[in-house]
């Protein structure tokens, strides 16, 4: 039998998705708590693994068991044995050709920085930030250049495992909301540190530091060194991936409603 | 020459904020950082001591020097020396005879409770949480017993310091956003763990554990054991006092906007 979860946490105290030998991933602990939970060991795969720091909306994963139970059961019985930055928020039967990171049509990701002259503090980990003002226009037309397939080598971690560097970007979104700048991404897939180094080009060209074709010929030229830093995890939300509506997965998770411009555009 | 400053802080990682031997809370981490800004030993005082894991949006400081600098000076230069969690957000020369805590004329507090089948993740610290869903008539019409000059005995811990139980209430609000419940309080002043105790009870009210007529028992019975459990600090935030315009002091802080129904209603 094969379920798929939707999950939520906050990344700021994981290295990230990915299982590693030390086991303070987010996946480490969505297994043990699986596994305790199903007394029996389980494996998941997930939609989009995301870096250290980078917080998760809506997750998605699958993983298959022979335990018969109530779907909220495993929602609440795994959720007992979490961390408490971390929670199963659905759970939902699929069928048995159902592949959490294959079937994925796209990823959505948010990132919000907040404007000010004052770093954060209460939103510490939650928000990118900038003392420099930020003009909309000159970022947009920047993102204008970055939409539609393109080898996105000079965004590319030197780490990413990714078999192509040739990604398709559907939709970049910049929208002020008061204090705080939201960035929307959707690509089919991303890069290693991919919207973190769009990110810093973004806001170079934000800031005036540099012009808005500049994002152009960085892009052409393919080469890391030619963009800007890449910018801080604190700010970047995965949205979660989206699926045909076939398989009936919910597309958003309760709450979060205070996410500046709301869960979802 | 006497300066005031607005201090923002996430409280999850401090005993509070009045100083201790431990060193661990709001006003030493602030008093540690002005001194070394200042080059000298600064003592601070402020408009409202928050408990342990009570965040501060707009928390009110004085405090007497002789150093003559810009007053974003002491922001920023302060800010460099506190830890990431706490931050000045203005600074402001009073006249000599200005005094945070006795000027106040009110203390303003909001609670943040979400309700959700699901324990918060992400929002961990930063939101109360009920799973019960709440019924809003029922919590105003407990918290209409509320208003006004009443001794608060049954809603103060065993540890309170303040010379009288009798406090001036003079507004609950209780507003639903989506899966948000914000309740904002003013009062003059607060005692210990008040209105944790009171949104025990207005909580249990919510979930139809109690009728709303039980409140006013609680509250004219004076005693503590008739009350509710002491609800979590983790929804809990300190939006700042109340002086006089003629002060000239920042009512609020930038950013924020997240809080669900804005930063002040």
């Amino acid at each position: 039998m094969r379920l798929a979860l939707g999950v939520a946490y906050r990344g700021t105290a994981y290295h990230g998705w990915q299982s590693q030998p030390d086991g303070c991933t987010v996946q480490d602990h969505l297994e043990k708590a699986l596994s305790r939970f199903a007394v029996a060991p389980i494996q998941t795969l997930c939609a989009g693994r995301t870096d250290t720091g980078v917080h998760g909306l809506n997750q998605v994963v699958h993983f298959d068991t022979d335990r018969d139970r109530e779907p909220f059961s495993w929602v609440r019985g795994t959720n007992r044995y979490l961390p408490d930055d971390i929670a199963v928020q659905w759970c939902s039967p699929v069928s048995d050709d159902f592949h959490a990171r294959n079937l994925a049509r796209g990823r959505r990701y948010a990132y919000i920085v907040v404007e000010s002259p004052v770093r954060p503090s209460i939103e510490k980990g939650s928000v990118g930030w900038t003392f420099r003002p930020l003009e909309a226009e000159a970022m947009r037309r920047a993102a204008a250049h970055l939409i539609g397939e393109h080898d996105f080598s000079a965004f590319r971690s030197s780490d990413c495992q990714a078999l192509s560097p040739v990604k398709l970007m559907r939709e970049i979104s910049i929208v002020r909301h008061g204090a705080y700048w939201r960035f929307d991404f959707e690509a089919v897939a991303f890069l290693h540190h991919m919207i973190r180094n769009l990110m810093g080009c973004l806001i170079a060209v934000g800031t005036g530091t540099r012009p808005s074709d500049w994002v152009a010929e960085v892009l052409a030229s393919r080469r890391r060194e030619r963009a800007a830093p890449t910018f801080a995890a604190d700010g970047l939300y995965f949205l979660g991936p989206r699926y045909d509506a076939h398989h009936g997965l919910p597309t958003r998770t309760a709450g979060f409603d205070w996410l500046p411009g709301g869960w979802q555009r």
